[in-house]
């Protein structure tokens, strides 16, 4: 492990660790940063990425197993993709939404060719929340209907209509008590909110209890479900069987939208091209960003189907945005969908998932006590971290961090990986085409930092 | 005028045209499109821009004098802004908000420069809406309070907040009734909801009304007063002398945080870095987009006063998207801002308001019975047509066009413009480079094809 420690041969110029330490002093001076009290933060300057790999101004390189926000599915600098930039960049970087563009209708072409069903008419966004919205906003229209269902446990983005449907503690200072939302329990057979004993049964009251809250807020009233598909954020807490077959079932029984939000679970994540793949399964909408272009440039989206866009064919949809349909956004999602492709991304992170991911996590959970559950796909996976395996208290509070996650997180970064933790979780979100070694180096390198969690371990 | 209407040298490749044809085949297949009823559209396929002109897919050339959607301030294809994105992505297309980078930290640290007073603080987004959003979730966070004050006949951005802070015909399907938002009447001394003769009763009347609204509503429910400092896509209708001091005045005497979005009018459009500085005035928060980096890459932001940011000092602000202060953005902005000052644009828009667009359009007024208005500064005019100029009757009613609008839209297209319409109005808002000669030339276009609103005049 010592390579990842150090400064290396290939890393940043002296030019880079200076701009990257002007950058650190900028940034205390002017940058106000998401979700965060801002003079409590001591931000990593990063001065270079490459791969799987991103470096700090102080030369250290750390092998990137968060892929930023769960958003560079092809992993950093992808040359075909930043080649696509460049000459987009070239050619045309913007045209109006109302005028039509080759890079925004071939990027339209190829979403439409991936999604399930009749998923072809597509609404581009800038990122996650406002393609959350649109979906909301179509579905209200499309159905004359408010209300929207949504589970605990989730994220939606970050506007205000967004986050209030998300189910998170980040929604509650936000939470304006009439958005619309109603928020259900879902299926998350770990922590059963329905005292669940096996993952059928869990399935079977998870459907149950949605089918009453919809019953019971009326569904005339209810104009969409959102959920993701495999909740991200939340804890890739993958939906025991036949749940998301349910979901299908109930909403379309009772004439409710479903949108799936596949915002950080879609483009390949999870070892399929969308998550709702795994059980067949077509939404009436589908939200996408990150992994779309991989966030090389802000783009995001609303994929939906005929009878959707019908509502919208001769009345107006009333929505827009300055740069729906970004001609550079969507030639970085082109290269980016056309790499995933040739490169066999999505088969190899599937791959990756069953043969590595999934068996070394679980052989990490024979060895330490502290680790309360594995799950995932792909390249998709949380390992729940708690305090006792019988009471599966967490290792941090809901909401919260604590002084052992903190500890974790700090020997995962010196031991020269970027983490990406919430609450009691770390989850291992490599770039899809990570290599097995390094894929490998990661696991060991958490496997040797979940000592420190071991030892937090009351049983 | 004959070269505008025809193929030109340097106009698209063979290549380029067959490209525009099949993104036109495709656009009708798969784009959805903003704000409209999808399928009585006909887009016009862009294939090349550089500078001032478009080219559309049979070779056509257009003098942009719509600047896209108000955001191209530096023109299509400025050299060193493609140069700097394209190296950029060389170098580093995206980090996560919470990291901090160079290209991030200096846009932020050029913006704090150029905007007005102690608003050094910079929370970027990808675009104006979400900017709106997070500005008006920082005020309620900072004053407690809830109610959002803005004026009828505004724009704010399509996400469901902003569209419900928004005075236009475009919020009415959107409206959720409590939202917040509580509208007032601006002072718009054309079409004065005041019965003002002249601009200072207009002022006087706006402010005591204002006052009023405030009042009532009740100071202490109020968290933000959101006001375009100049109301771009509603009119261009410039606030009379005093009114936004007095704006400043109402929100500071009642301890409510003005909001003063600047994504249409700032960045230069006015002949101002920020159109608040027409009259001295800092609010407490400036929301910006567009002319920030021309839309070459979406990116939007906030800009707050140290009181604001004090706020989310040790406290964390709830807020925050996967795009914040994306480099590849920001790098964009930094090239922008940068051209704009080496190459004086904000000095030369300026000229160009007071010796050619302003005198121009108001000789055309003395020649066209169917201008009944003209109005801007800098780059930023506005044509108010009527069919009737004692009785101000609109050459197009509120909220909807006309046959009229329409046979005149379409002339503009046929002698090589790319116009701005909205209602009743032709907006005359080029990027703020272009040369007098071809300032000229627009205005020429215009001045003729006026004729056919002309015959339209009953009097
Ligand atoms: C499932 C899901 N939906 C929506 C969003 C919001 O996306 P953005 O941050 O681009 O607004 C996220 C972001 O993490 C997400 O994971
Ligand atoms: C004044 C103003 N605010 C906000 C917006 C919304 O910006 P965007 O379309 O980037 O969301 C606009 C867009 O035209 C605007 O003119």
């Amino acid at each position: 492990m010592t390579d990842t420690t150090t400064t290396t041969a290939g890393g940043p110029t002296d030019a880079q660790l200076a701009a990257g330490r002007r950058a650190y002093e900028l940034d205390r001076a002017h940058v106000f940063h998401s979700w965060s009290a801002q003079e409590t933060l001591d931000p990593m300057s990063i001065v270079k990425a490459e791969g799987v790999h991103v470096w700090d101004a102080d030369g250290k390189r750390y092998l990137d197993f968060s892929s930023q926000l769960v958003n560079t599915n092809i992993g950093h600098q992808h040359p075909k993709v930043v080649a696509a930039i460049a000459a987009q960049a070239a050619e045309l970087c913007t045209v109006a939404p109302q005028h039509a563009n080759a890079a925004r209708s071939e990027a339209a072409r190829l979403i439409a060719e991936l999604t399930p069903g009749d998923l072809n008419r597509i609404f581009f966004t800038n990122g996650g929340a406002d393609a959350v919205e649109h979906a909301i906003r179509m579905a209200r229209l499309h159905t004359g209907r408010r209300k929207v269902l949504s589970a605990y446990r989730s994220y939606h983005g970050g506007t205000h209509l967004a986050i209030n449907v998300t189910g998170d503690a980040r929604r509650v200072p936000n939470d304006d008590g009439d958005s619309g939302a109603v928020h259900f329990f879902p299926a998350y057979p770990y922590r059963s909110y329905f005292d669940s004993a096996t993952p059928e049964e869990e399935t079977e009251r998870a459907l149950k209890h949605l089918e009453d809250v919809i019953v019971l807020e009326g569904p005339a009233n209810i104009a969409a479900l959102i959920l993701e598909s495999i909740p991200g954020t939340a804890g890739i807490y993958v939906p025991p069987p036949g749940y998301i077959e349910g979901v299908r079932e109930l909403t379309a029984k009772y004439g409710i939208v479903y949108i799936a939000d596949e915002v950080m679970a879609g483009f390949g994540r999870s070892g399929k091209w969308f998550a709702v793949e795994h059980w067949n399964v077509t939404p009436d909408i589908i939200t996408f960003a990150k992994g779309v272009n991989s966030g090389y440039v802000p783009l995001g989206g609303v994929a939906m189907s005929e009878a959707i866009y019908q509502t919208f064919a001769q009345r107006p949809y009333p929505g827009g945005l300055t740069y729906s349909g970004h001609p550079l956004a969507c030639a970085a999602a082109v290269a980016a969908i056309t790499a995933m492709r040739e490169e066999g991304m999505i088969e190899h992170a599937a791959a990756l998932g069953e043969n590595v991911f999934g068996p070394e996590l679980r052989a990490m959970a024979e060895r330490h006590p502290s680790i309360g559950e594995v799950r995932g796909a792909g390249c998709f996976w949380a390992i729940e971290l708690v305090k006792n395996r019988e009471t599966r208290e967490p290792m941090a509070a809901y909401g919260g961090s604590s002084p052992e996650m903190n500890e974790l997180v700090g020997a995962l970064k010196a031991a020269g990986m970027l983490p990406f933790a919430n609450y009691n979780r770390i989850h291992v979100v490599p770039p899809l085409n990570i290599s097995e070694e390094d894929a490998r180096r990661g696991l060991a390198i958490i496997d040797e930092a979940l000592a420190l969690a071991d030892a937090h371990v009351v049983s």
